[in-house]
Formats: C-alpha cells, structure tokens, sequence
C-alpha cells in the first residue's frame, strides 16, 4: 500500500497573490495529471514567509482568503487533496492549512507551535490553533502539520502517531544556515523512526530579505530513511509514492509506542475523505536522492539565491560593486555574477592616493575574468576639495580615522551617485568580522541595498572563495588576491592586522562570543589571549549602532546580525 | 487602616548594575527613614528595560543575580518590604518581582501575562508564570504583579480581587506615546473601580533607545479616585498613605463581586509577612497631584527625555546639528538644548548653490538665539568636484534627482567628519512625514546617532515649535522659518509640495495608513483624493529600505517606524 504525493517545493513572492496562484495551480494540474492523492504546498505558500507586519493589515489578510477562493473553485473537477497555507482569520489571524479537494474546503487546520526565537516572530502575529488534525482517507490516517509544530519534543506528530497516523504532511518554511540541512534529515529520520512513521516534510525555497529557504524538502519512510531529498537551492515538483505499513504490523514489529503513558487531552478534529478513483495506481519508480554538498558550495548557493531573490524580486535588473581589489569585493561580484549574469554586474574602480597600483590590477584582472563592465574613478580630487573646505573647522587638530572615513564616505557617495542615475542597486561587500568589530564606515563601504556576505567570516570568505575557482575550473578572482595580507588602504601601507587580531583568532572569538553565546571569561578560560578577547568583546559591543544602520544581507549562520540577534545600543553591561 | 508605600519612579540604566543598584539602595534608606512599609521599583529595574537579546547570555543573567543578592543583603535590618524588578533563572528566565526583607528574599513572583506586541518581544525572552502571588500582610491581603499583567481583561489582578485582596501593587515599564497617559489613568481607575481595590502603579522613567518611560506613576484609591500622579518625565521618590477598606465593607458597600462566577483555577503562592513594628505611624499629608499636559509640550519633554538619556548613557557629551534654516532642524536644535544645554550643541551650516539667502540668516539667528556656537562650509566647491570626476561615466545623462542626493550627501559626509574628528555625535532631523514618504536621503540628510523627531509629523513639528516659543517666551525659532514655504533647497526654487501633498492632507492620510492600518481604499471612502493616496500609500511601501538602514529615535506615536513597525522589504503586496 502507498499514498502518492507530489510535493510542491516552490518559490513563493511574498504578497504577490497572482503570481502564489499561478504556481500553486500548475503544481495542481501536474498533481493531478499524475493521479496525485495528496499535493502539499510550504508553509503559508498564498502570502510568502514571513509577511510581518502586513499581517497587522486586515486588507492583506482578506486579499488572501480572496485568492484561496479562487483556488478552491479550481480545485473543482480535481480528485488530489491539496494542503495549501494560507492565513485563517477568524477571531483572530491563525497560520493555517487549507485542506482543498474537487471544488470544497473540507477542512482547516491552525499551527499549534509558534516559533518565537531566532529570526521568528509568530506570537507577535497568530493565536496559537487548540485542535490536532487528522486526515482520514480510505480509512488510512494522515496527520497534518505545519513547520515548527513538529520540532516539538510533543508536538502534534506525538498525538498523531499514537492516534494511529501512519503518515504525517508537514508544511514549512525553514531558514538557512549552514549545519541546519543536517539538522533537519536527523531530527526527522529520527521522529520516524521513533513514531514508526514515514514523514514528508515540504520547504519553501526562496530568498526573503534576510532569509533563505533552502528548499531541501524531506521524504523518510517508517524505519526512518531518508527516502528522498528534494533539490538544495532550487524549486522543484516531486511526486512520490510512500509505501504505509499496517498500523498493527508496526505496532507489532516495534512495540515501543505500546509502552507510553500520557493523558491524550488534546483535542482532535477528523476530516474524512473517500477516494474511490484511486485503485490500481501503477506504483512510480523512483530514485533515492541525498544531496550532499561542502560547507563552502552550500553557503555560496545559499548566498547566491538569497541576493538572486532579492534583486529580482523587488525589480532591479543590475548591481554596482565597489571593487577594490580586495577579497570581499572579488567574492561578491563572482556572487552577483553568478546570481544575475555578467550583463547586470557592473563594477566600480574608485582608487586613492593610498591604493597600492596592484588594487588596481587585481581588480582590473577580476572584471575581465568575470566580463563584466567596470569605471575607474579617481577619489583624491574629491577628497582634497573635502579637506579643503574642512581646513578652518579642522585647523589645529592632526590626521586620525577621520580622514581613512572620508576616503570612505566619497566612494559611498560615488557609488550611490551612479546607483541614482543609473538604476542600479549596490552591494555592500562587508564580510561578518568587519561587521562584527565595526572595521567599516558607516555610510562609506557600509552602503548599499543588500550585502551578500556580511554574515560569513573573514576566514570563510578565503575558502569559498577558493572553493570558487576550483569549481569554475579556472582562476576567475586573481591568485594575488588570496595571497596579499588584507588592507583597507585608507592610509600608507595599512593592513588589517594593525587593527584587528589575526582573523584566524578573531573569528574564533567571534564565533564564541555572538553565535554560542559564551562570556569573555569563558572564552578566555579556552585559552584565548585576555587582552585579546576583552578587545574583540569591546569592538563587537561598541559597534551595535553600525549595525542597526547596516544593509540587510543573507544569514547563513547560526545566529545572524539582523532579526536573528536583537541588542540594546544604550548598553552599559561590559564582560570586557 | 493605611499601608504607607514608598514608589521610586527612577530611571534605570540598562545594563549598569552598579548604577541601579545604588539608586535602589538609596531608594530603600529613604523609604526606611519614614516608616514605609512597602517599597516598588519599576518592572526589571536592576537589569533596565528592555534588555532584548542580553538575556540570551548566561553571564549577564548571573550578573544580575548577583546583583539582587548584594541587594538582598544591604535590605538587613530593614523593615520595609521591598518590591524589586529582575529576572529569575531557574529552569527558564523569569520577568521577576523580588519580594525582600530583612536581608532575606522573602518570595518572588514571575510575571504572567507577557506582551509580544507593539515595540515588546516578551515571548521571545521568557516564561511565562504560572502562579498568582499574594502578601498576606499583617492579615491584609496585598496583590503583587507587573507591568501587562494588569492590562489583562483577566488577569492576576482579578484574581487577587476575588481572593481579597485589598491593594494591589503594580511595577511597570510602560513606554510612552501620545495619548498612553491619559489611556493609562483611565483604565487603572476603572479597575480599581471595579474591584474596589487601590492600585499602586509604578512606572519606568528615562529613554532607552527607540522608547521613552514617561513616570507618571499612579496611584488610585478603592472607589477609583486617582489619588496621586507621579512627575512625567522625571525621576521622582514618593511615599503615600494608602486607606485601605476593609474587605467585608467594601463587598457590602459595592456588591458587584457578589455575582462573578468564575472557576479559580489559579495557583496562588501566599507571602506571609508580620510587621509588629508598624502600630502607630502618624499619617502623611499629602497633596493630590494630576499632571495634565498640552501635546506639545507632552511630545517635547518625552523627546528632550530620549535625547538626553540616548546621548548621556551612550557616553557622549556634545551633539552636531546640520541647520538648514528650515523647520526641522531648527526644533531638532531647540529640543538638544533644552537637553543638554547649549554649549553641548554644535551647529553646522552647509550652503549650496541652491540655498537661499534667508536660509543662511534664519539659521544663523536660530544658532544666535539658541547661543550655540556654530560654523559655515560651504558645500558647492565639493559638489563641483564630485560632479568633474563623475564627468565621464555620466556623460549623455541629464541632471535629475541624482545631482539632489549628491548635495545631501555630501552634506552627510561633512558632518560625519566633523563628528568623527571631535567626538560630537551627530542629530539627524528628519520628520516622520518626510521619513514615511521617503523625502530624504539615504546616507545624505538621514545621518547620525540619533533622530530626535522621527516619530513627529510635519504639521505636529510646527506646532510643537509654536508652543516652544511660547514657552521661552521669545522668538528663539524665527518667525520667518514658520512661514517660509518647506524646501530641501537642491534645485533651484524647489519646494517640498512640488513632490508631496500638502502636509495638512499628507499627514492625515500617513497616519490612517500606518497607525490605523486602514487600506488605500479605506482611507479614499474617508473623502481623501484618489490619486494622492494611492501616490502616498506608494511611497510609504517604496521606503522601506531607507528605513531600515534609518537612525533611530524616539517613539511619541502609537505606531513609530522601527521596533515598533516589522514591514518586510521585500514586498510584493500592493493596494495602489
């Protein structure tokens, strides 16, 4: 016995009705064309993930039921039970399941577990559903849920299994970051393993603003193998079908379920469905799929789809990057090209009196391995007009960081000048330990509209970008980039270990103090430098208000500046 | 029968244990000296409020407990009871009430009700509790709770109510906007009314980023009186005799409890407290105070509040101020020194080629008038050098909005330079009409730490500064910049209407779209023209990226852009 289900892994534009409608009815048809019994969409499909504070709008949230509507009235005809998410409103906003099947609602289900931690906001937003659901369909139970509902310890997968589900639909709407792909295959091998319950686990894939989807959908089967993977990075239509052991054989085989003890106080709402068409469906071969990929090409595909996205979606065709020779801003536009073509990348040269004459070329051999346009315009004239008129106010003091910010500022200004006249949006090139330690300028190298890799670390920047030219077969961002100790040349032979801690190191901390969370005392009790760590602590701390100010950019990480990491800026507690 | 409180409406400082801890310690000997019995602190007084994503680090939550236990200690030989804000660790972290006496912690109570609303993230940090707590003092019955536990239509202080309680005592950090005072004093003496219960309601002082506690603590007697306010805006210590009814008198007198049928299902955890040396206390006279303010001066001292508090807890001493002539800055200027005095405050005036003569001497006098010191760049001989290096890459384009931002921005780089050079922080002055619509430039006029009028509407803007020269009975703003027409000065004869609505009409159409979340065509049934709303109602969804890389500044509204206002960027949701 099997249940075949297309999971309909898709890239959903937040708000964007028509265009949510559009996929969702030809993932219906290729459903039903293939004698699908259950179609299952991601978490809230209709709208987009997350919609924030559109949700407070009720002409958003009735545009929504308007558009299930019409997917309800073309569901007329079709015999696929199709699970759509879209928000319910009833007294209040519910982030819900629609169960659709030939013309009718047969059923609603509302999310019981709302996530409100790390980049989610949900309470914020929903009232929290009080029923399980539980699809009965030819007498066989499909437990259905949504996203974090099944990341519960007890969730409603718990209630559902001992209820006698012998298949559980998950719709979600997972971030990125790198480890969570793994993650996730475990967490949900070992929930069917322990419920003796094949899970389909359907994920959005997309980039919304700081979020990634990384599609990656999950198919395990009763003892807990990943049957099938749905496509990293990609939208992707799978149909599927998933062989259902007889509940008693399985209760029999592995009587673990037999020995738990807990009052079933939930309450459970039943939606029955008779399919009498499907009878001798010839079962599909398929093939197991596992994608697996390095650290280093999942967050470059992650990176590369999130900007993708983020271009395409709010209408730009091409970007401008600040090229400086430099390896940050050789990665991002390797990034862009590889996001958006060479055509929509355009680089800008914008050397100083301090910039060494191999900037200049690496950055020129960059542009032409990568064949994109690219303007050099030089920044001094500008800079001595700024000192010029600055002369009176600053007379009697002497050059300090002042000075470096300028050089900064004026190539913000020239780059956001050509970003004006032009159309085109730029791409801040700040990597995470610059952001971190605040070892940029605001409204200098800070601008822009996205910033592609301003949550990977210095050190990871190297290796992608390494990862980078092997996986092209050639050397696209110049060997002399990889081997030049990295500088902002904002004054004679500076480096950025005159300033910072080897990034080898600071990285280390960095990585201790923001994404685990450790104390300056325990960092250094795992044999940091004092002095070292109480500086890297400082730097992070002082430099809250840069942030806040900062371009928004893909989180790859787990725990990422942004939505995901909310600090005071007034903040007088110091470990340093 | 009296209980004499003692409420310490004190500013906090986020994060500086040390500092909190003095002020509660000398907080305690006050009320210690009259007798008091009781003793309130705002909600979270000894970490500051909000502490957002510090209580994901488990040093600076053991820094707090540490904290409460020095407390703790100093409170020996004490009599007084002491209520004292911080959050409790056990399985979990607690938004907390300390109950403290005699060097001992006598009990705690853990906040039940959390809001997740609005600028508030509660879910995000804690757990909720689960128990209701009650003093039984000298065998009257005392209803402790915090802050949104008392905003519940059922919540703990109902329950305490029913369980004969005869007072309840409220710590609160309750931001402000317009109208929240009035709301507040309002809905207090209702529930007092109802329960025929006095309420001490003790509230947060100071700014802390985005958001100003206002004070104006209240306390109400049994039939709903307010019997006392405290100070707005300021820091203020006062101790009040409480009558307290008895409880069979009141239930006599006024028998609407009589008919609540309701199942008590709540756990209550009792306090027991015996104070044998409270007997013959002499009563306090006291004087009723209600502080009543016109909304202009409410907006202004809310503002000159979270200015002053930003700049000072931040470490900063002095402010720059770019002064165009117009309306916005010269209120921004006014306001910083009414906060921190004028030789705190730095004008920068920065002529184009576009700037109007009168620009410069309305400045000018403003600066004279304001006695702060104040210098002159010009900005064209940089603006002409921008525009020669540009030459080439712009060559066969026209002039258009590009050659504006240019202008701001150089301004923007100017001011930086000044700021970086002399350790000033910079105050940007856009409005919340100009913030809304976008009319502003991204890394131009939008610079700084701080942004003193953000949540303040062009037309509030002129009457707020009507009132402040009625207030300084002189004309310190110049009568010429209120009756100029509004321009940005980056075009020859460019006024702010030839792009906007009039403010009039602008600003009643922002507000029904962002503060009541009305639809476009909602708001054009209202009699507003449809063309400018939906123009309107554009560029506010445009904005948002500018937003979001805008400073922040100080909430006055119900609905301030920032923590207050989560709208994705990438939005494809359209109502015009």
């Amino acid at each position: 016995m099997f249940i075949r289900t297309t999971v309909a892994q898709l890239n959903s534009t937040l708000g964007d009705f028509e265009r949510n409608m559009k996929k969702v009815i030809s993932a219906i048809e290729i459903a039903e064309n293939n004698n699908s019994e259950f179609l299952i969409f991601p978490e809230l499909f209709l709208t987009g993930y997350p919609p924030e504070d559109l949700i407070l709008r009720t002409s958003f949230l009735k545009k929504n039921i308007e558009y299930l509507e019409k997917i309800i009235d073309f569901s007329s005809g079709k015999n696929v039970v199709i699970l759509l998410g879209f928000i319910d409103i009833e007294d209040d906003a519910y982030n819900s399941l629609a169960i659709i099947r030939d013309g009718k609602l047969l059923g609603k289900y509302h999310k019981m577990h709302l996530p409100n931690y790390s980049v989610f906001d949900e309470n914020r937003y929903f009232k929290s559903g009080n029923e399980i659901a539980i699809i009965d369909y030819n007498n066989i139970k499909i437990g259905i849920n949504v996203c974090e509902d099944i990341w519960s310890p007890l969730g409603p997968m718990f209630y559902q299994a001992i209820n006698g589900a012998q298949l559980i639909l998950n719709a979600s709407a997972s971030p990125y970051f790198y480890g969570k792909r793994e993650l996730r295959k475990n967490y949900l091998s070992q929930k069917s393993y322990d419920h003796h319950c094949p899970i389909v686990y359907c994920n959005m894939v997309g980039g919304q603003d700081e979020i990634v989807f990384d599609g990656g959908s999950v198919v395990t089967s009763a003892d807990g193998k990943i049957m099938f993977e749905g496509k990293p990075f990609e939208e992707e239509i799978f149909t599927i079908d998933i062989p259902i052991e007889d509940n008693l054989r399985t209760n029999l085989h592995d009587p673990r379920r037999r020995y738990i003890n807990i009052v079933n106080d939930k309450q459970t709402n039943y939606i029955f469905v008779k399919n009498e068409n499907i009878n001798k469906l010839k079962p599909i071969k398929h093939i197991n799929t596992n994608y697996s990929l390095t650290k280093e090409e999942e967050i470059f595909r992650a990176i590369t789809l999130g900007l993708k996205d983020y271009i395409q979606k709010n209408g730009f065709k091409k970007v401008l990057i600040g090229l400086s020779g430099g390896m940050d801003s050789s990665l991002v536009a390797a990034i862009a090209v590889e996001a958006l073509g060479n055509k929509n990348v355009v680089g800008i040269l914008m050397p100083s009196m301090y910039s060494s004459s191999h900037s200049v070329e690496d950055a020129k051999k960059l542009a032409e391995n990568l064949e994109i346009e690219y303007h050099v315009i030089k920044i001094s004239d500008i800079y001595y007009s700024f000192k010029d008129s600055l002369k009176e106010i600053f007379k009697e003091t002497k050059e300090d960081i002042t000075e470096e910010n300028l050089q900064a500022r004026i190539r913000g200004t020239l780059l956001m000048a050509v970003s004006n006249k032009f159309g085109y949006i730029v791409l801040a090139t700040g990597n995470k330990s610059e952001i971190a330690t605040g070892y940029s300028t605001l409204y200098g190298d800070m601008v822009g509209g996205f910033s592609p890799i301003k949550d990977v670390y210095k050190t990871d920047v190297y290796k992608i970008a390494r990862w980078y030219n092997k996986f092209k077969g050639k050397e696209i961002i110049p060997e002399n980039v990889f081997i030049k100790p990295p500088s902002a040349e904002l004054r004679p032979d500076q480096k950025d270990q005159d300033t910072l801690p080897p990034y080898e190191i600071l990285d280390e901390i960095l990585k201790l103090y923001i994404e685990k969370e450790l104390s300056v005392d325990e960092i250094i009790k795992k044999g940091f430098d004092k002095d070292t760590v109480k500086y890297v602590a400082k730097l992070v701390d002082r430099n809250e208000y840069k942030r806040r100010q900062g371009v928004i950019g893909v989180k790859v990480s787990e725990r990422s500046f942004g939505k995901d990491r909310r600090m005071p800026i007034t903040n007088k507690y110091r470990e340093w």
